[in-house]
């Protein structure tokens, strides 16, 4: 083996913009090479330290490189256990089952099966879509304004984002968009309004094979959905006789405070699509989940080359340890309180940005009427040594998404960077 | 952090039965657990060895754990290396590209931007038929009988299995299959055909944004397209102002000899999808190559979680070093050489079987008419110690893809073991 | 020519249950065979007298065999006119053209083009649809609740009645419905819901080539929109950059009062349907209007057998007499007033069958909370003597819609007729 | 009623350029305004006189005007029969359903059921094509190459003319084109193509609803199907379980010899379409023939206000005389003879133009290999007072189709006229 080596001066920039396909996003954001990352984390070429309040999009829950997790993956690489091994059974994969069972399942008195589609969140939502339309034999999906699923063709037919659908470039079929919580202000419910459209038989809207919905759309501007809308949602499908599918691809694992992000709500989805940070240590990963009587599949129906990316299923099994006990869901409870009164003081010292603050748990954020201020906070934060990016189809909403394992100092640090940033925005409008 | 300690004796099959979904597929045709991999070989939790003949369906050309890329991944997260990048810039990615970019493209004089989309093949080829559609304004992609090429809703459009198909519970558009190489026998040429469907203006075939092949059908039966045909498909792409697209995600990384699976052919793709064994250790990783005129993606217009797997951008560039020359081709050839001398003499031997040797490089195997003969020698296969599946929508065709790496010694056993197999089960037949 | 009689004794209905598909419907709610008809009157084989408030669901406006339109199409026939000409040039079909450029564009400052589709309002709305999308390089058509555009692919996909769009046996796609006018209630502005969706970029509801309505919706249910609803959808139209179809198949030609039924809303569409009353005689015939820009037709793009039926040339041209003047307009919303009057009273009257009166002009019903109230209001009118069909995709709304031309008298017949059979089927709730 | 008199001098040609829009075709190649129409021939406002090689492309396969059928229509009105019925009983309606079954039906062993669409060739097949799909819950219609169902989104699906497929401006689903009989030349069985695909389950052909064929394609440029294929094409069907459905819009009445234009062929559709000549007189008619078992319509589940078109029902009745007994179809049978003589003979006359003679009974042409040679002589024709039309995608083909009922001295007339307008453009090219 011949290793011809290529690379001999320090990496630039300009590499990615000469070989890298024009789709490349984040790049554009923080335009800087990383090199090094622990915990919430990151270091580029030059040397210069950076909190991680992205994580992975939501990846990267325990943070970069979590000790006890690595020790795991590396100790199951030293001993030459299987990496790649398609849907076969393997030691790691049933540590994986077996502790999903045991420490997710068994405790919330689910009996879901749990399905390996191929190892991201698209894969994920795509199987889910499939096995719904097969096991109702209807077309349909509903789904809600800006829904964000995924980008493979159904996944995009779901998904809200007008230049996102464009890329398809063919029309998106079998999916109709309903307003989701809060749509049209609060004293609007939508529910009401999509059960007289389901109600009615000449309303136009086929009767869906599921609805599906994210708890808190992440990419679609941190809209938090009320545990009383949820569960609403949940009983206008059993009325309906429509399955519930959650996508708590981002929003799972954690993010809002509990392991799934419909805990508090008391629901109980016929399908749970899973990615992110399922996987533990950043590697790729998805599971779906189904009731045992949706779980109608010929063997192979659905299938994919990586479903069993073994070094997940062991990073995977041993973070299942973080959701053993509560103790992580308190932290975050604590700390996203803290998240919650910064934001909203820096939203109210700040005014002319004019800002609110919105999020659950550890996806928070503001959202600015004004223009282009979440672009520009979230670049005077980057200067300042601060990943954080904006979401919502028009950027408007700045993104606060720590490691749930972020220690105080840490958290404390980012938010003051947070703050800096906003009033340098401010403060140059004031100029 | 708390571990519970869940696992107390060994796996069972029995486990995966119970907690996974029936959509599960060779566990059922290798039902053990596999515990540990290296080069050409697998161990069961027994401690039984199997000589792999499969190769993770393609994933595992450079064998499993093969020392120095996994010495490379492991060094990489010692140093904390960055694992998940979403397209954020780091250090490994850009050892990637430009590794790709220096031993690749340019020594064969291409100059493809390299887009990454989320890791997996199925993503790969949904990015490749978005961007097609997006710069042509055309619906639909014509694609052909027997063809896989990926289980999410677009990629499903285009392959070719009913059951599969079915698995989409919705009429799938926008494609239009056509006759592959050969399929009609020797004597019809199909590229005449699809010519003149396309010269005709009352043919109903729409001109598609563009047409897909493998080059091999690996899991459509081990359909071996001529370095002729694809050519002139080429001419007829050009003549017709039609994209190119080679699906080289389970033939290219030298499954059939050279890099690109079409060197040969001596054409020059708009379009190649690969995944699988690009990742070089079994991790998920897909690039789609476009060139460059052909890159009018809008920032962020196609994107995905896990775009950007480190571990694998440490692999993949590690693993290009064994295309920096052209022994690891020259031993191709020669023990493609010998597998097809092998299974030509061994459809010989049992004639009972009816069964005709197929293949090229290292994806070939014998294709039976007779009934279940493929799936019963793969079964008496594994009780031997051999890992070996079946392709084609019957499963009429036993495939032989052992890694890239296989030494002599490996591949004389495992073909000894096949031959065995195949007289076990053409002995029962005479019973 | 041998004529062989085969019909010797009286019609009886179970002939068309022997031989006629299923499919049949009216035929199920007036049960017996017609032989005659004039002006408001039809007669079976019986010699039964009925009082028709149904005028052929819109399609004979101007009443039964009209003496001047009957003769001025015998007189055609007996000096044998062309009677199918195709799309070649006739007489007949210059005369219509030249009187409705005359008579109805010119005074209404219009310059659409006449275009010709296949005689049937179905085809008259397939042909609107297929411009705008070709004008527009857009997919979707946006349409309304409980909308009815016709049965054939295109209007089926943008019509809401799900018993219907079942009929299709496939999903049909690129249509979005949203809710009419009054759909939530009077509070609610469906087209502040609707202008929010198009201005969000992350809706998820791709921008329309076009939207299309009804100014009443009459198989709906008698829906009527406001005027200044009307103009909203206008403007909205207008700041979208979306094309405006108004339906007016049903509704035009005289039946809500004004030839164009939106004519008191002081819109302009881009593209009228046109189809029903048109022909004035009850015969087959469409016409599309266009506004010149859009008239980007490639020959024969869009054509069909019978779009030049002659006969209803010479009775449609006849017929746009009526609307030389205003005399017609006035007697209809004088007599307009007196059915809602009695229709009001009516539903007073009869408070146990929980019915409001809804309508305008010569479209006007009851429409009744009570289960099957209509159906058996309308079954108890024909015995009496009255056609009167329900509407509504519940069959919940009795439908009063007689021929334009009706006299006092038979309005106070039919309208007697009607009150007696509420009474009837209340009295019998009342037992 | 006022009667605005607004036509004062002749018609030109100009007013329908005008006000009619660019969609317009047959008045392009046939430039004058016709006003009288008796048997097979035309004259139009200057007083020339034309033989009518077209017959309404179909529709006038008894004549313009014929006298008894006249006559009949004329008595009807003048007793003021019913003219528009919906889809209520009429007596010229169940006197049209007893004809039809004792002269059609019953002879030939049938019990289709008959149904009464919207009453247009393209709203019959709509309805063939919805209820396939319902009753076999399958989505994709078989049809093929060339041929032509009508203009509507669903009948637009299965057509092959790729401008007239544009015209849809979205992509056409459902719909998968084969080879006609002899597309690939007379040595390729293309039968055996398709039962190739449809029996391999990974060729990606989804198993269609239906089968749909022409048994002479018209439009598509006069291609015609042997017995055998036909027979061929019936026993695929039964084999797969597809239904099997003949659009006999054009070739049906006789256009090929027999009532049925595959009555030759032995086979029995499951679904008949008719329409164009089955209305006898040329006014909008169409039926949909369903084996019984296959009427699973609910009640009006497809619909249409015109389906009730008794002027139709009165003319079509009286038009069945025709085929009471078998002289229409030797006559027919003679002079076919006659004009397949001629057109062979004018074709081996000017051999420049590279034309050969094709097609069966009263529709035949010649097709030209020289470019515009087709639409030069119909030119020529239309000077020397023949009417008689292009067609095939690139109006290569002369097409020669009179009325059935013509006569000897017309038919030597319009042939003589032929011969010398395919003698001026012959004798242009020699200049």
């Amino acid at each position: 083996m011949t290793n011809a080596n290529v690379m001999e001066k320090p990496q630039t920039i300009e590499l990615f913009e000469e070989l890298e396909s024009q789709v490349r996003s984040y790049i554009r954001s923080f335009p800087t090479v990383f090199t090094k990352a622990k915990g919430y984390r990151l270091w580029d070429e030059a040397g210069k330290e950076y909190i991680d309040f992205f994580a992975g999009a939501g990846s990267l829950n325990y943070g970069h490189n979590h000790p006890v997790l690595k020790q795991k993956v590396i100790d199951y690489m030293m001993e030459d256990g299987v990496v790649h091994s398609l849907d076969m059974a393997t030691k790691a994969k049933a540590e994986f089952l077996k502790r999903f069972e045991q420490i997710i399942l068994k405790p919330r008195g689910m009996d879901h099966k749990i399905m390996f589609p191929g190892p991201t969140g698209t894969n994920s939502v795509e199987a889910a879509l499939k096995i719904a339309r097969k096991v109702t034999g209807r077309d349909t999906i509903m789904c809600f304004t800006n829904a964000f699923h995924g980008m493979t063709m159904g996944s995009l037919s779901i998904t809200g984002n007008a230049m996102k659908r464009e890329g398809a470039g063919v029309a998106l079929h079998n999916s109709v968009f309903m307003p989701y919580d809060g749509y049209f202000g609060e004293e609007v419910d939508t529910v009401d309004y999509i059960d007289a459209m389901l109600q009615d038989n000449g309303s136009g809207v086929d009767k869906p094979a599921a609805i599906i919905f994210e708890t808190v759309q992440g990419e679609g501007g941190i809209n938090v959905s009320s545990y009383e809308w949820m569960k609403r949602i949940e009983q206008l499908c059993r009325r309906h006789d429509i399955l519930l599918i959650v996508d708590d691809v981002q929003m799972g694992c954690g993010r809002t405070g509990t392991f799934f992000s419909f805990e508090k709500a008391g629901i109980e989805p016929d399908i749970i699509c899973m990615s992110k940070s399922i996987g533990g240590f950043g590697l790729p990963f998805a599971i779906t989940l189904l009731r045992p009587e949706l779980d109608i599949w010929k063997p192979g129906e659905h299938n994919g080359t990586f479903r069993g990316n073994n070094l997940s299923f062991v990073a995977a099994a041993e973070a299942l340890s973080f959701w053993a006990d509560t103790k992580l869901t308190e932290k975050i409870d604590r700390q996203a309180e803290q998240i919650q009164e910064t934001l909203e003081s820096v939203a109210k010292a700040y005014p002319k940005l004019k800002g609110s603050a919105r999020g659950r748990g550890f996806i928070q954020g503001i959202a600015f009427e004004a223009g282009s201020a979440a672009d520009e906070i979230s670049a005077e934060a980057f200067k300042r040594g601060l990943i954080m990016e904006t979401s919502g189809v028009e950027s408007q909403v700045l993104k606060v998404m720590p490691p749930l394992t972020i220690d105080d100092k840490g958290l404390n640090e980012g938010l003051e960077l947070l703050r800096q940033s906003v009033k340098a925005v401010h403060d140059r409008l004031d100029g």
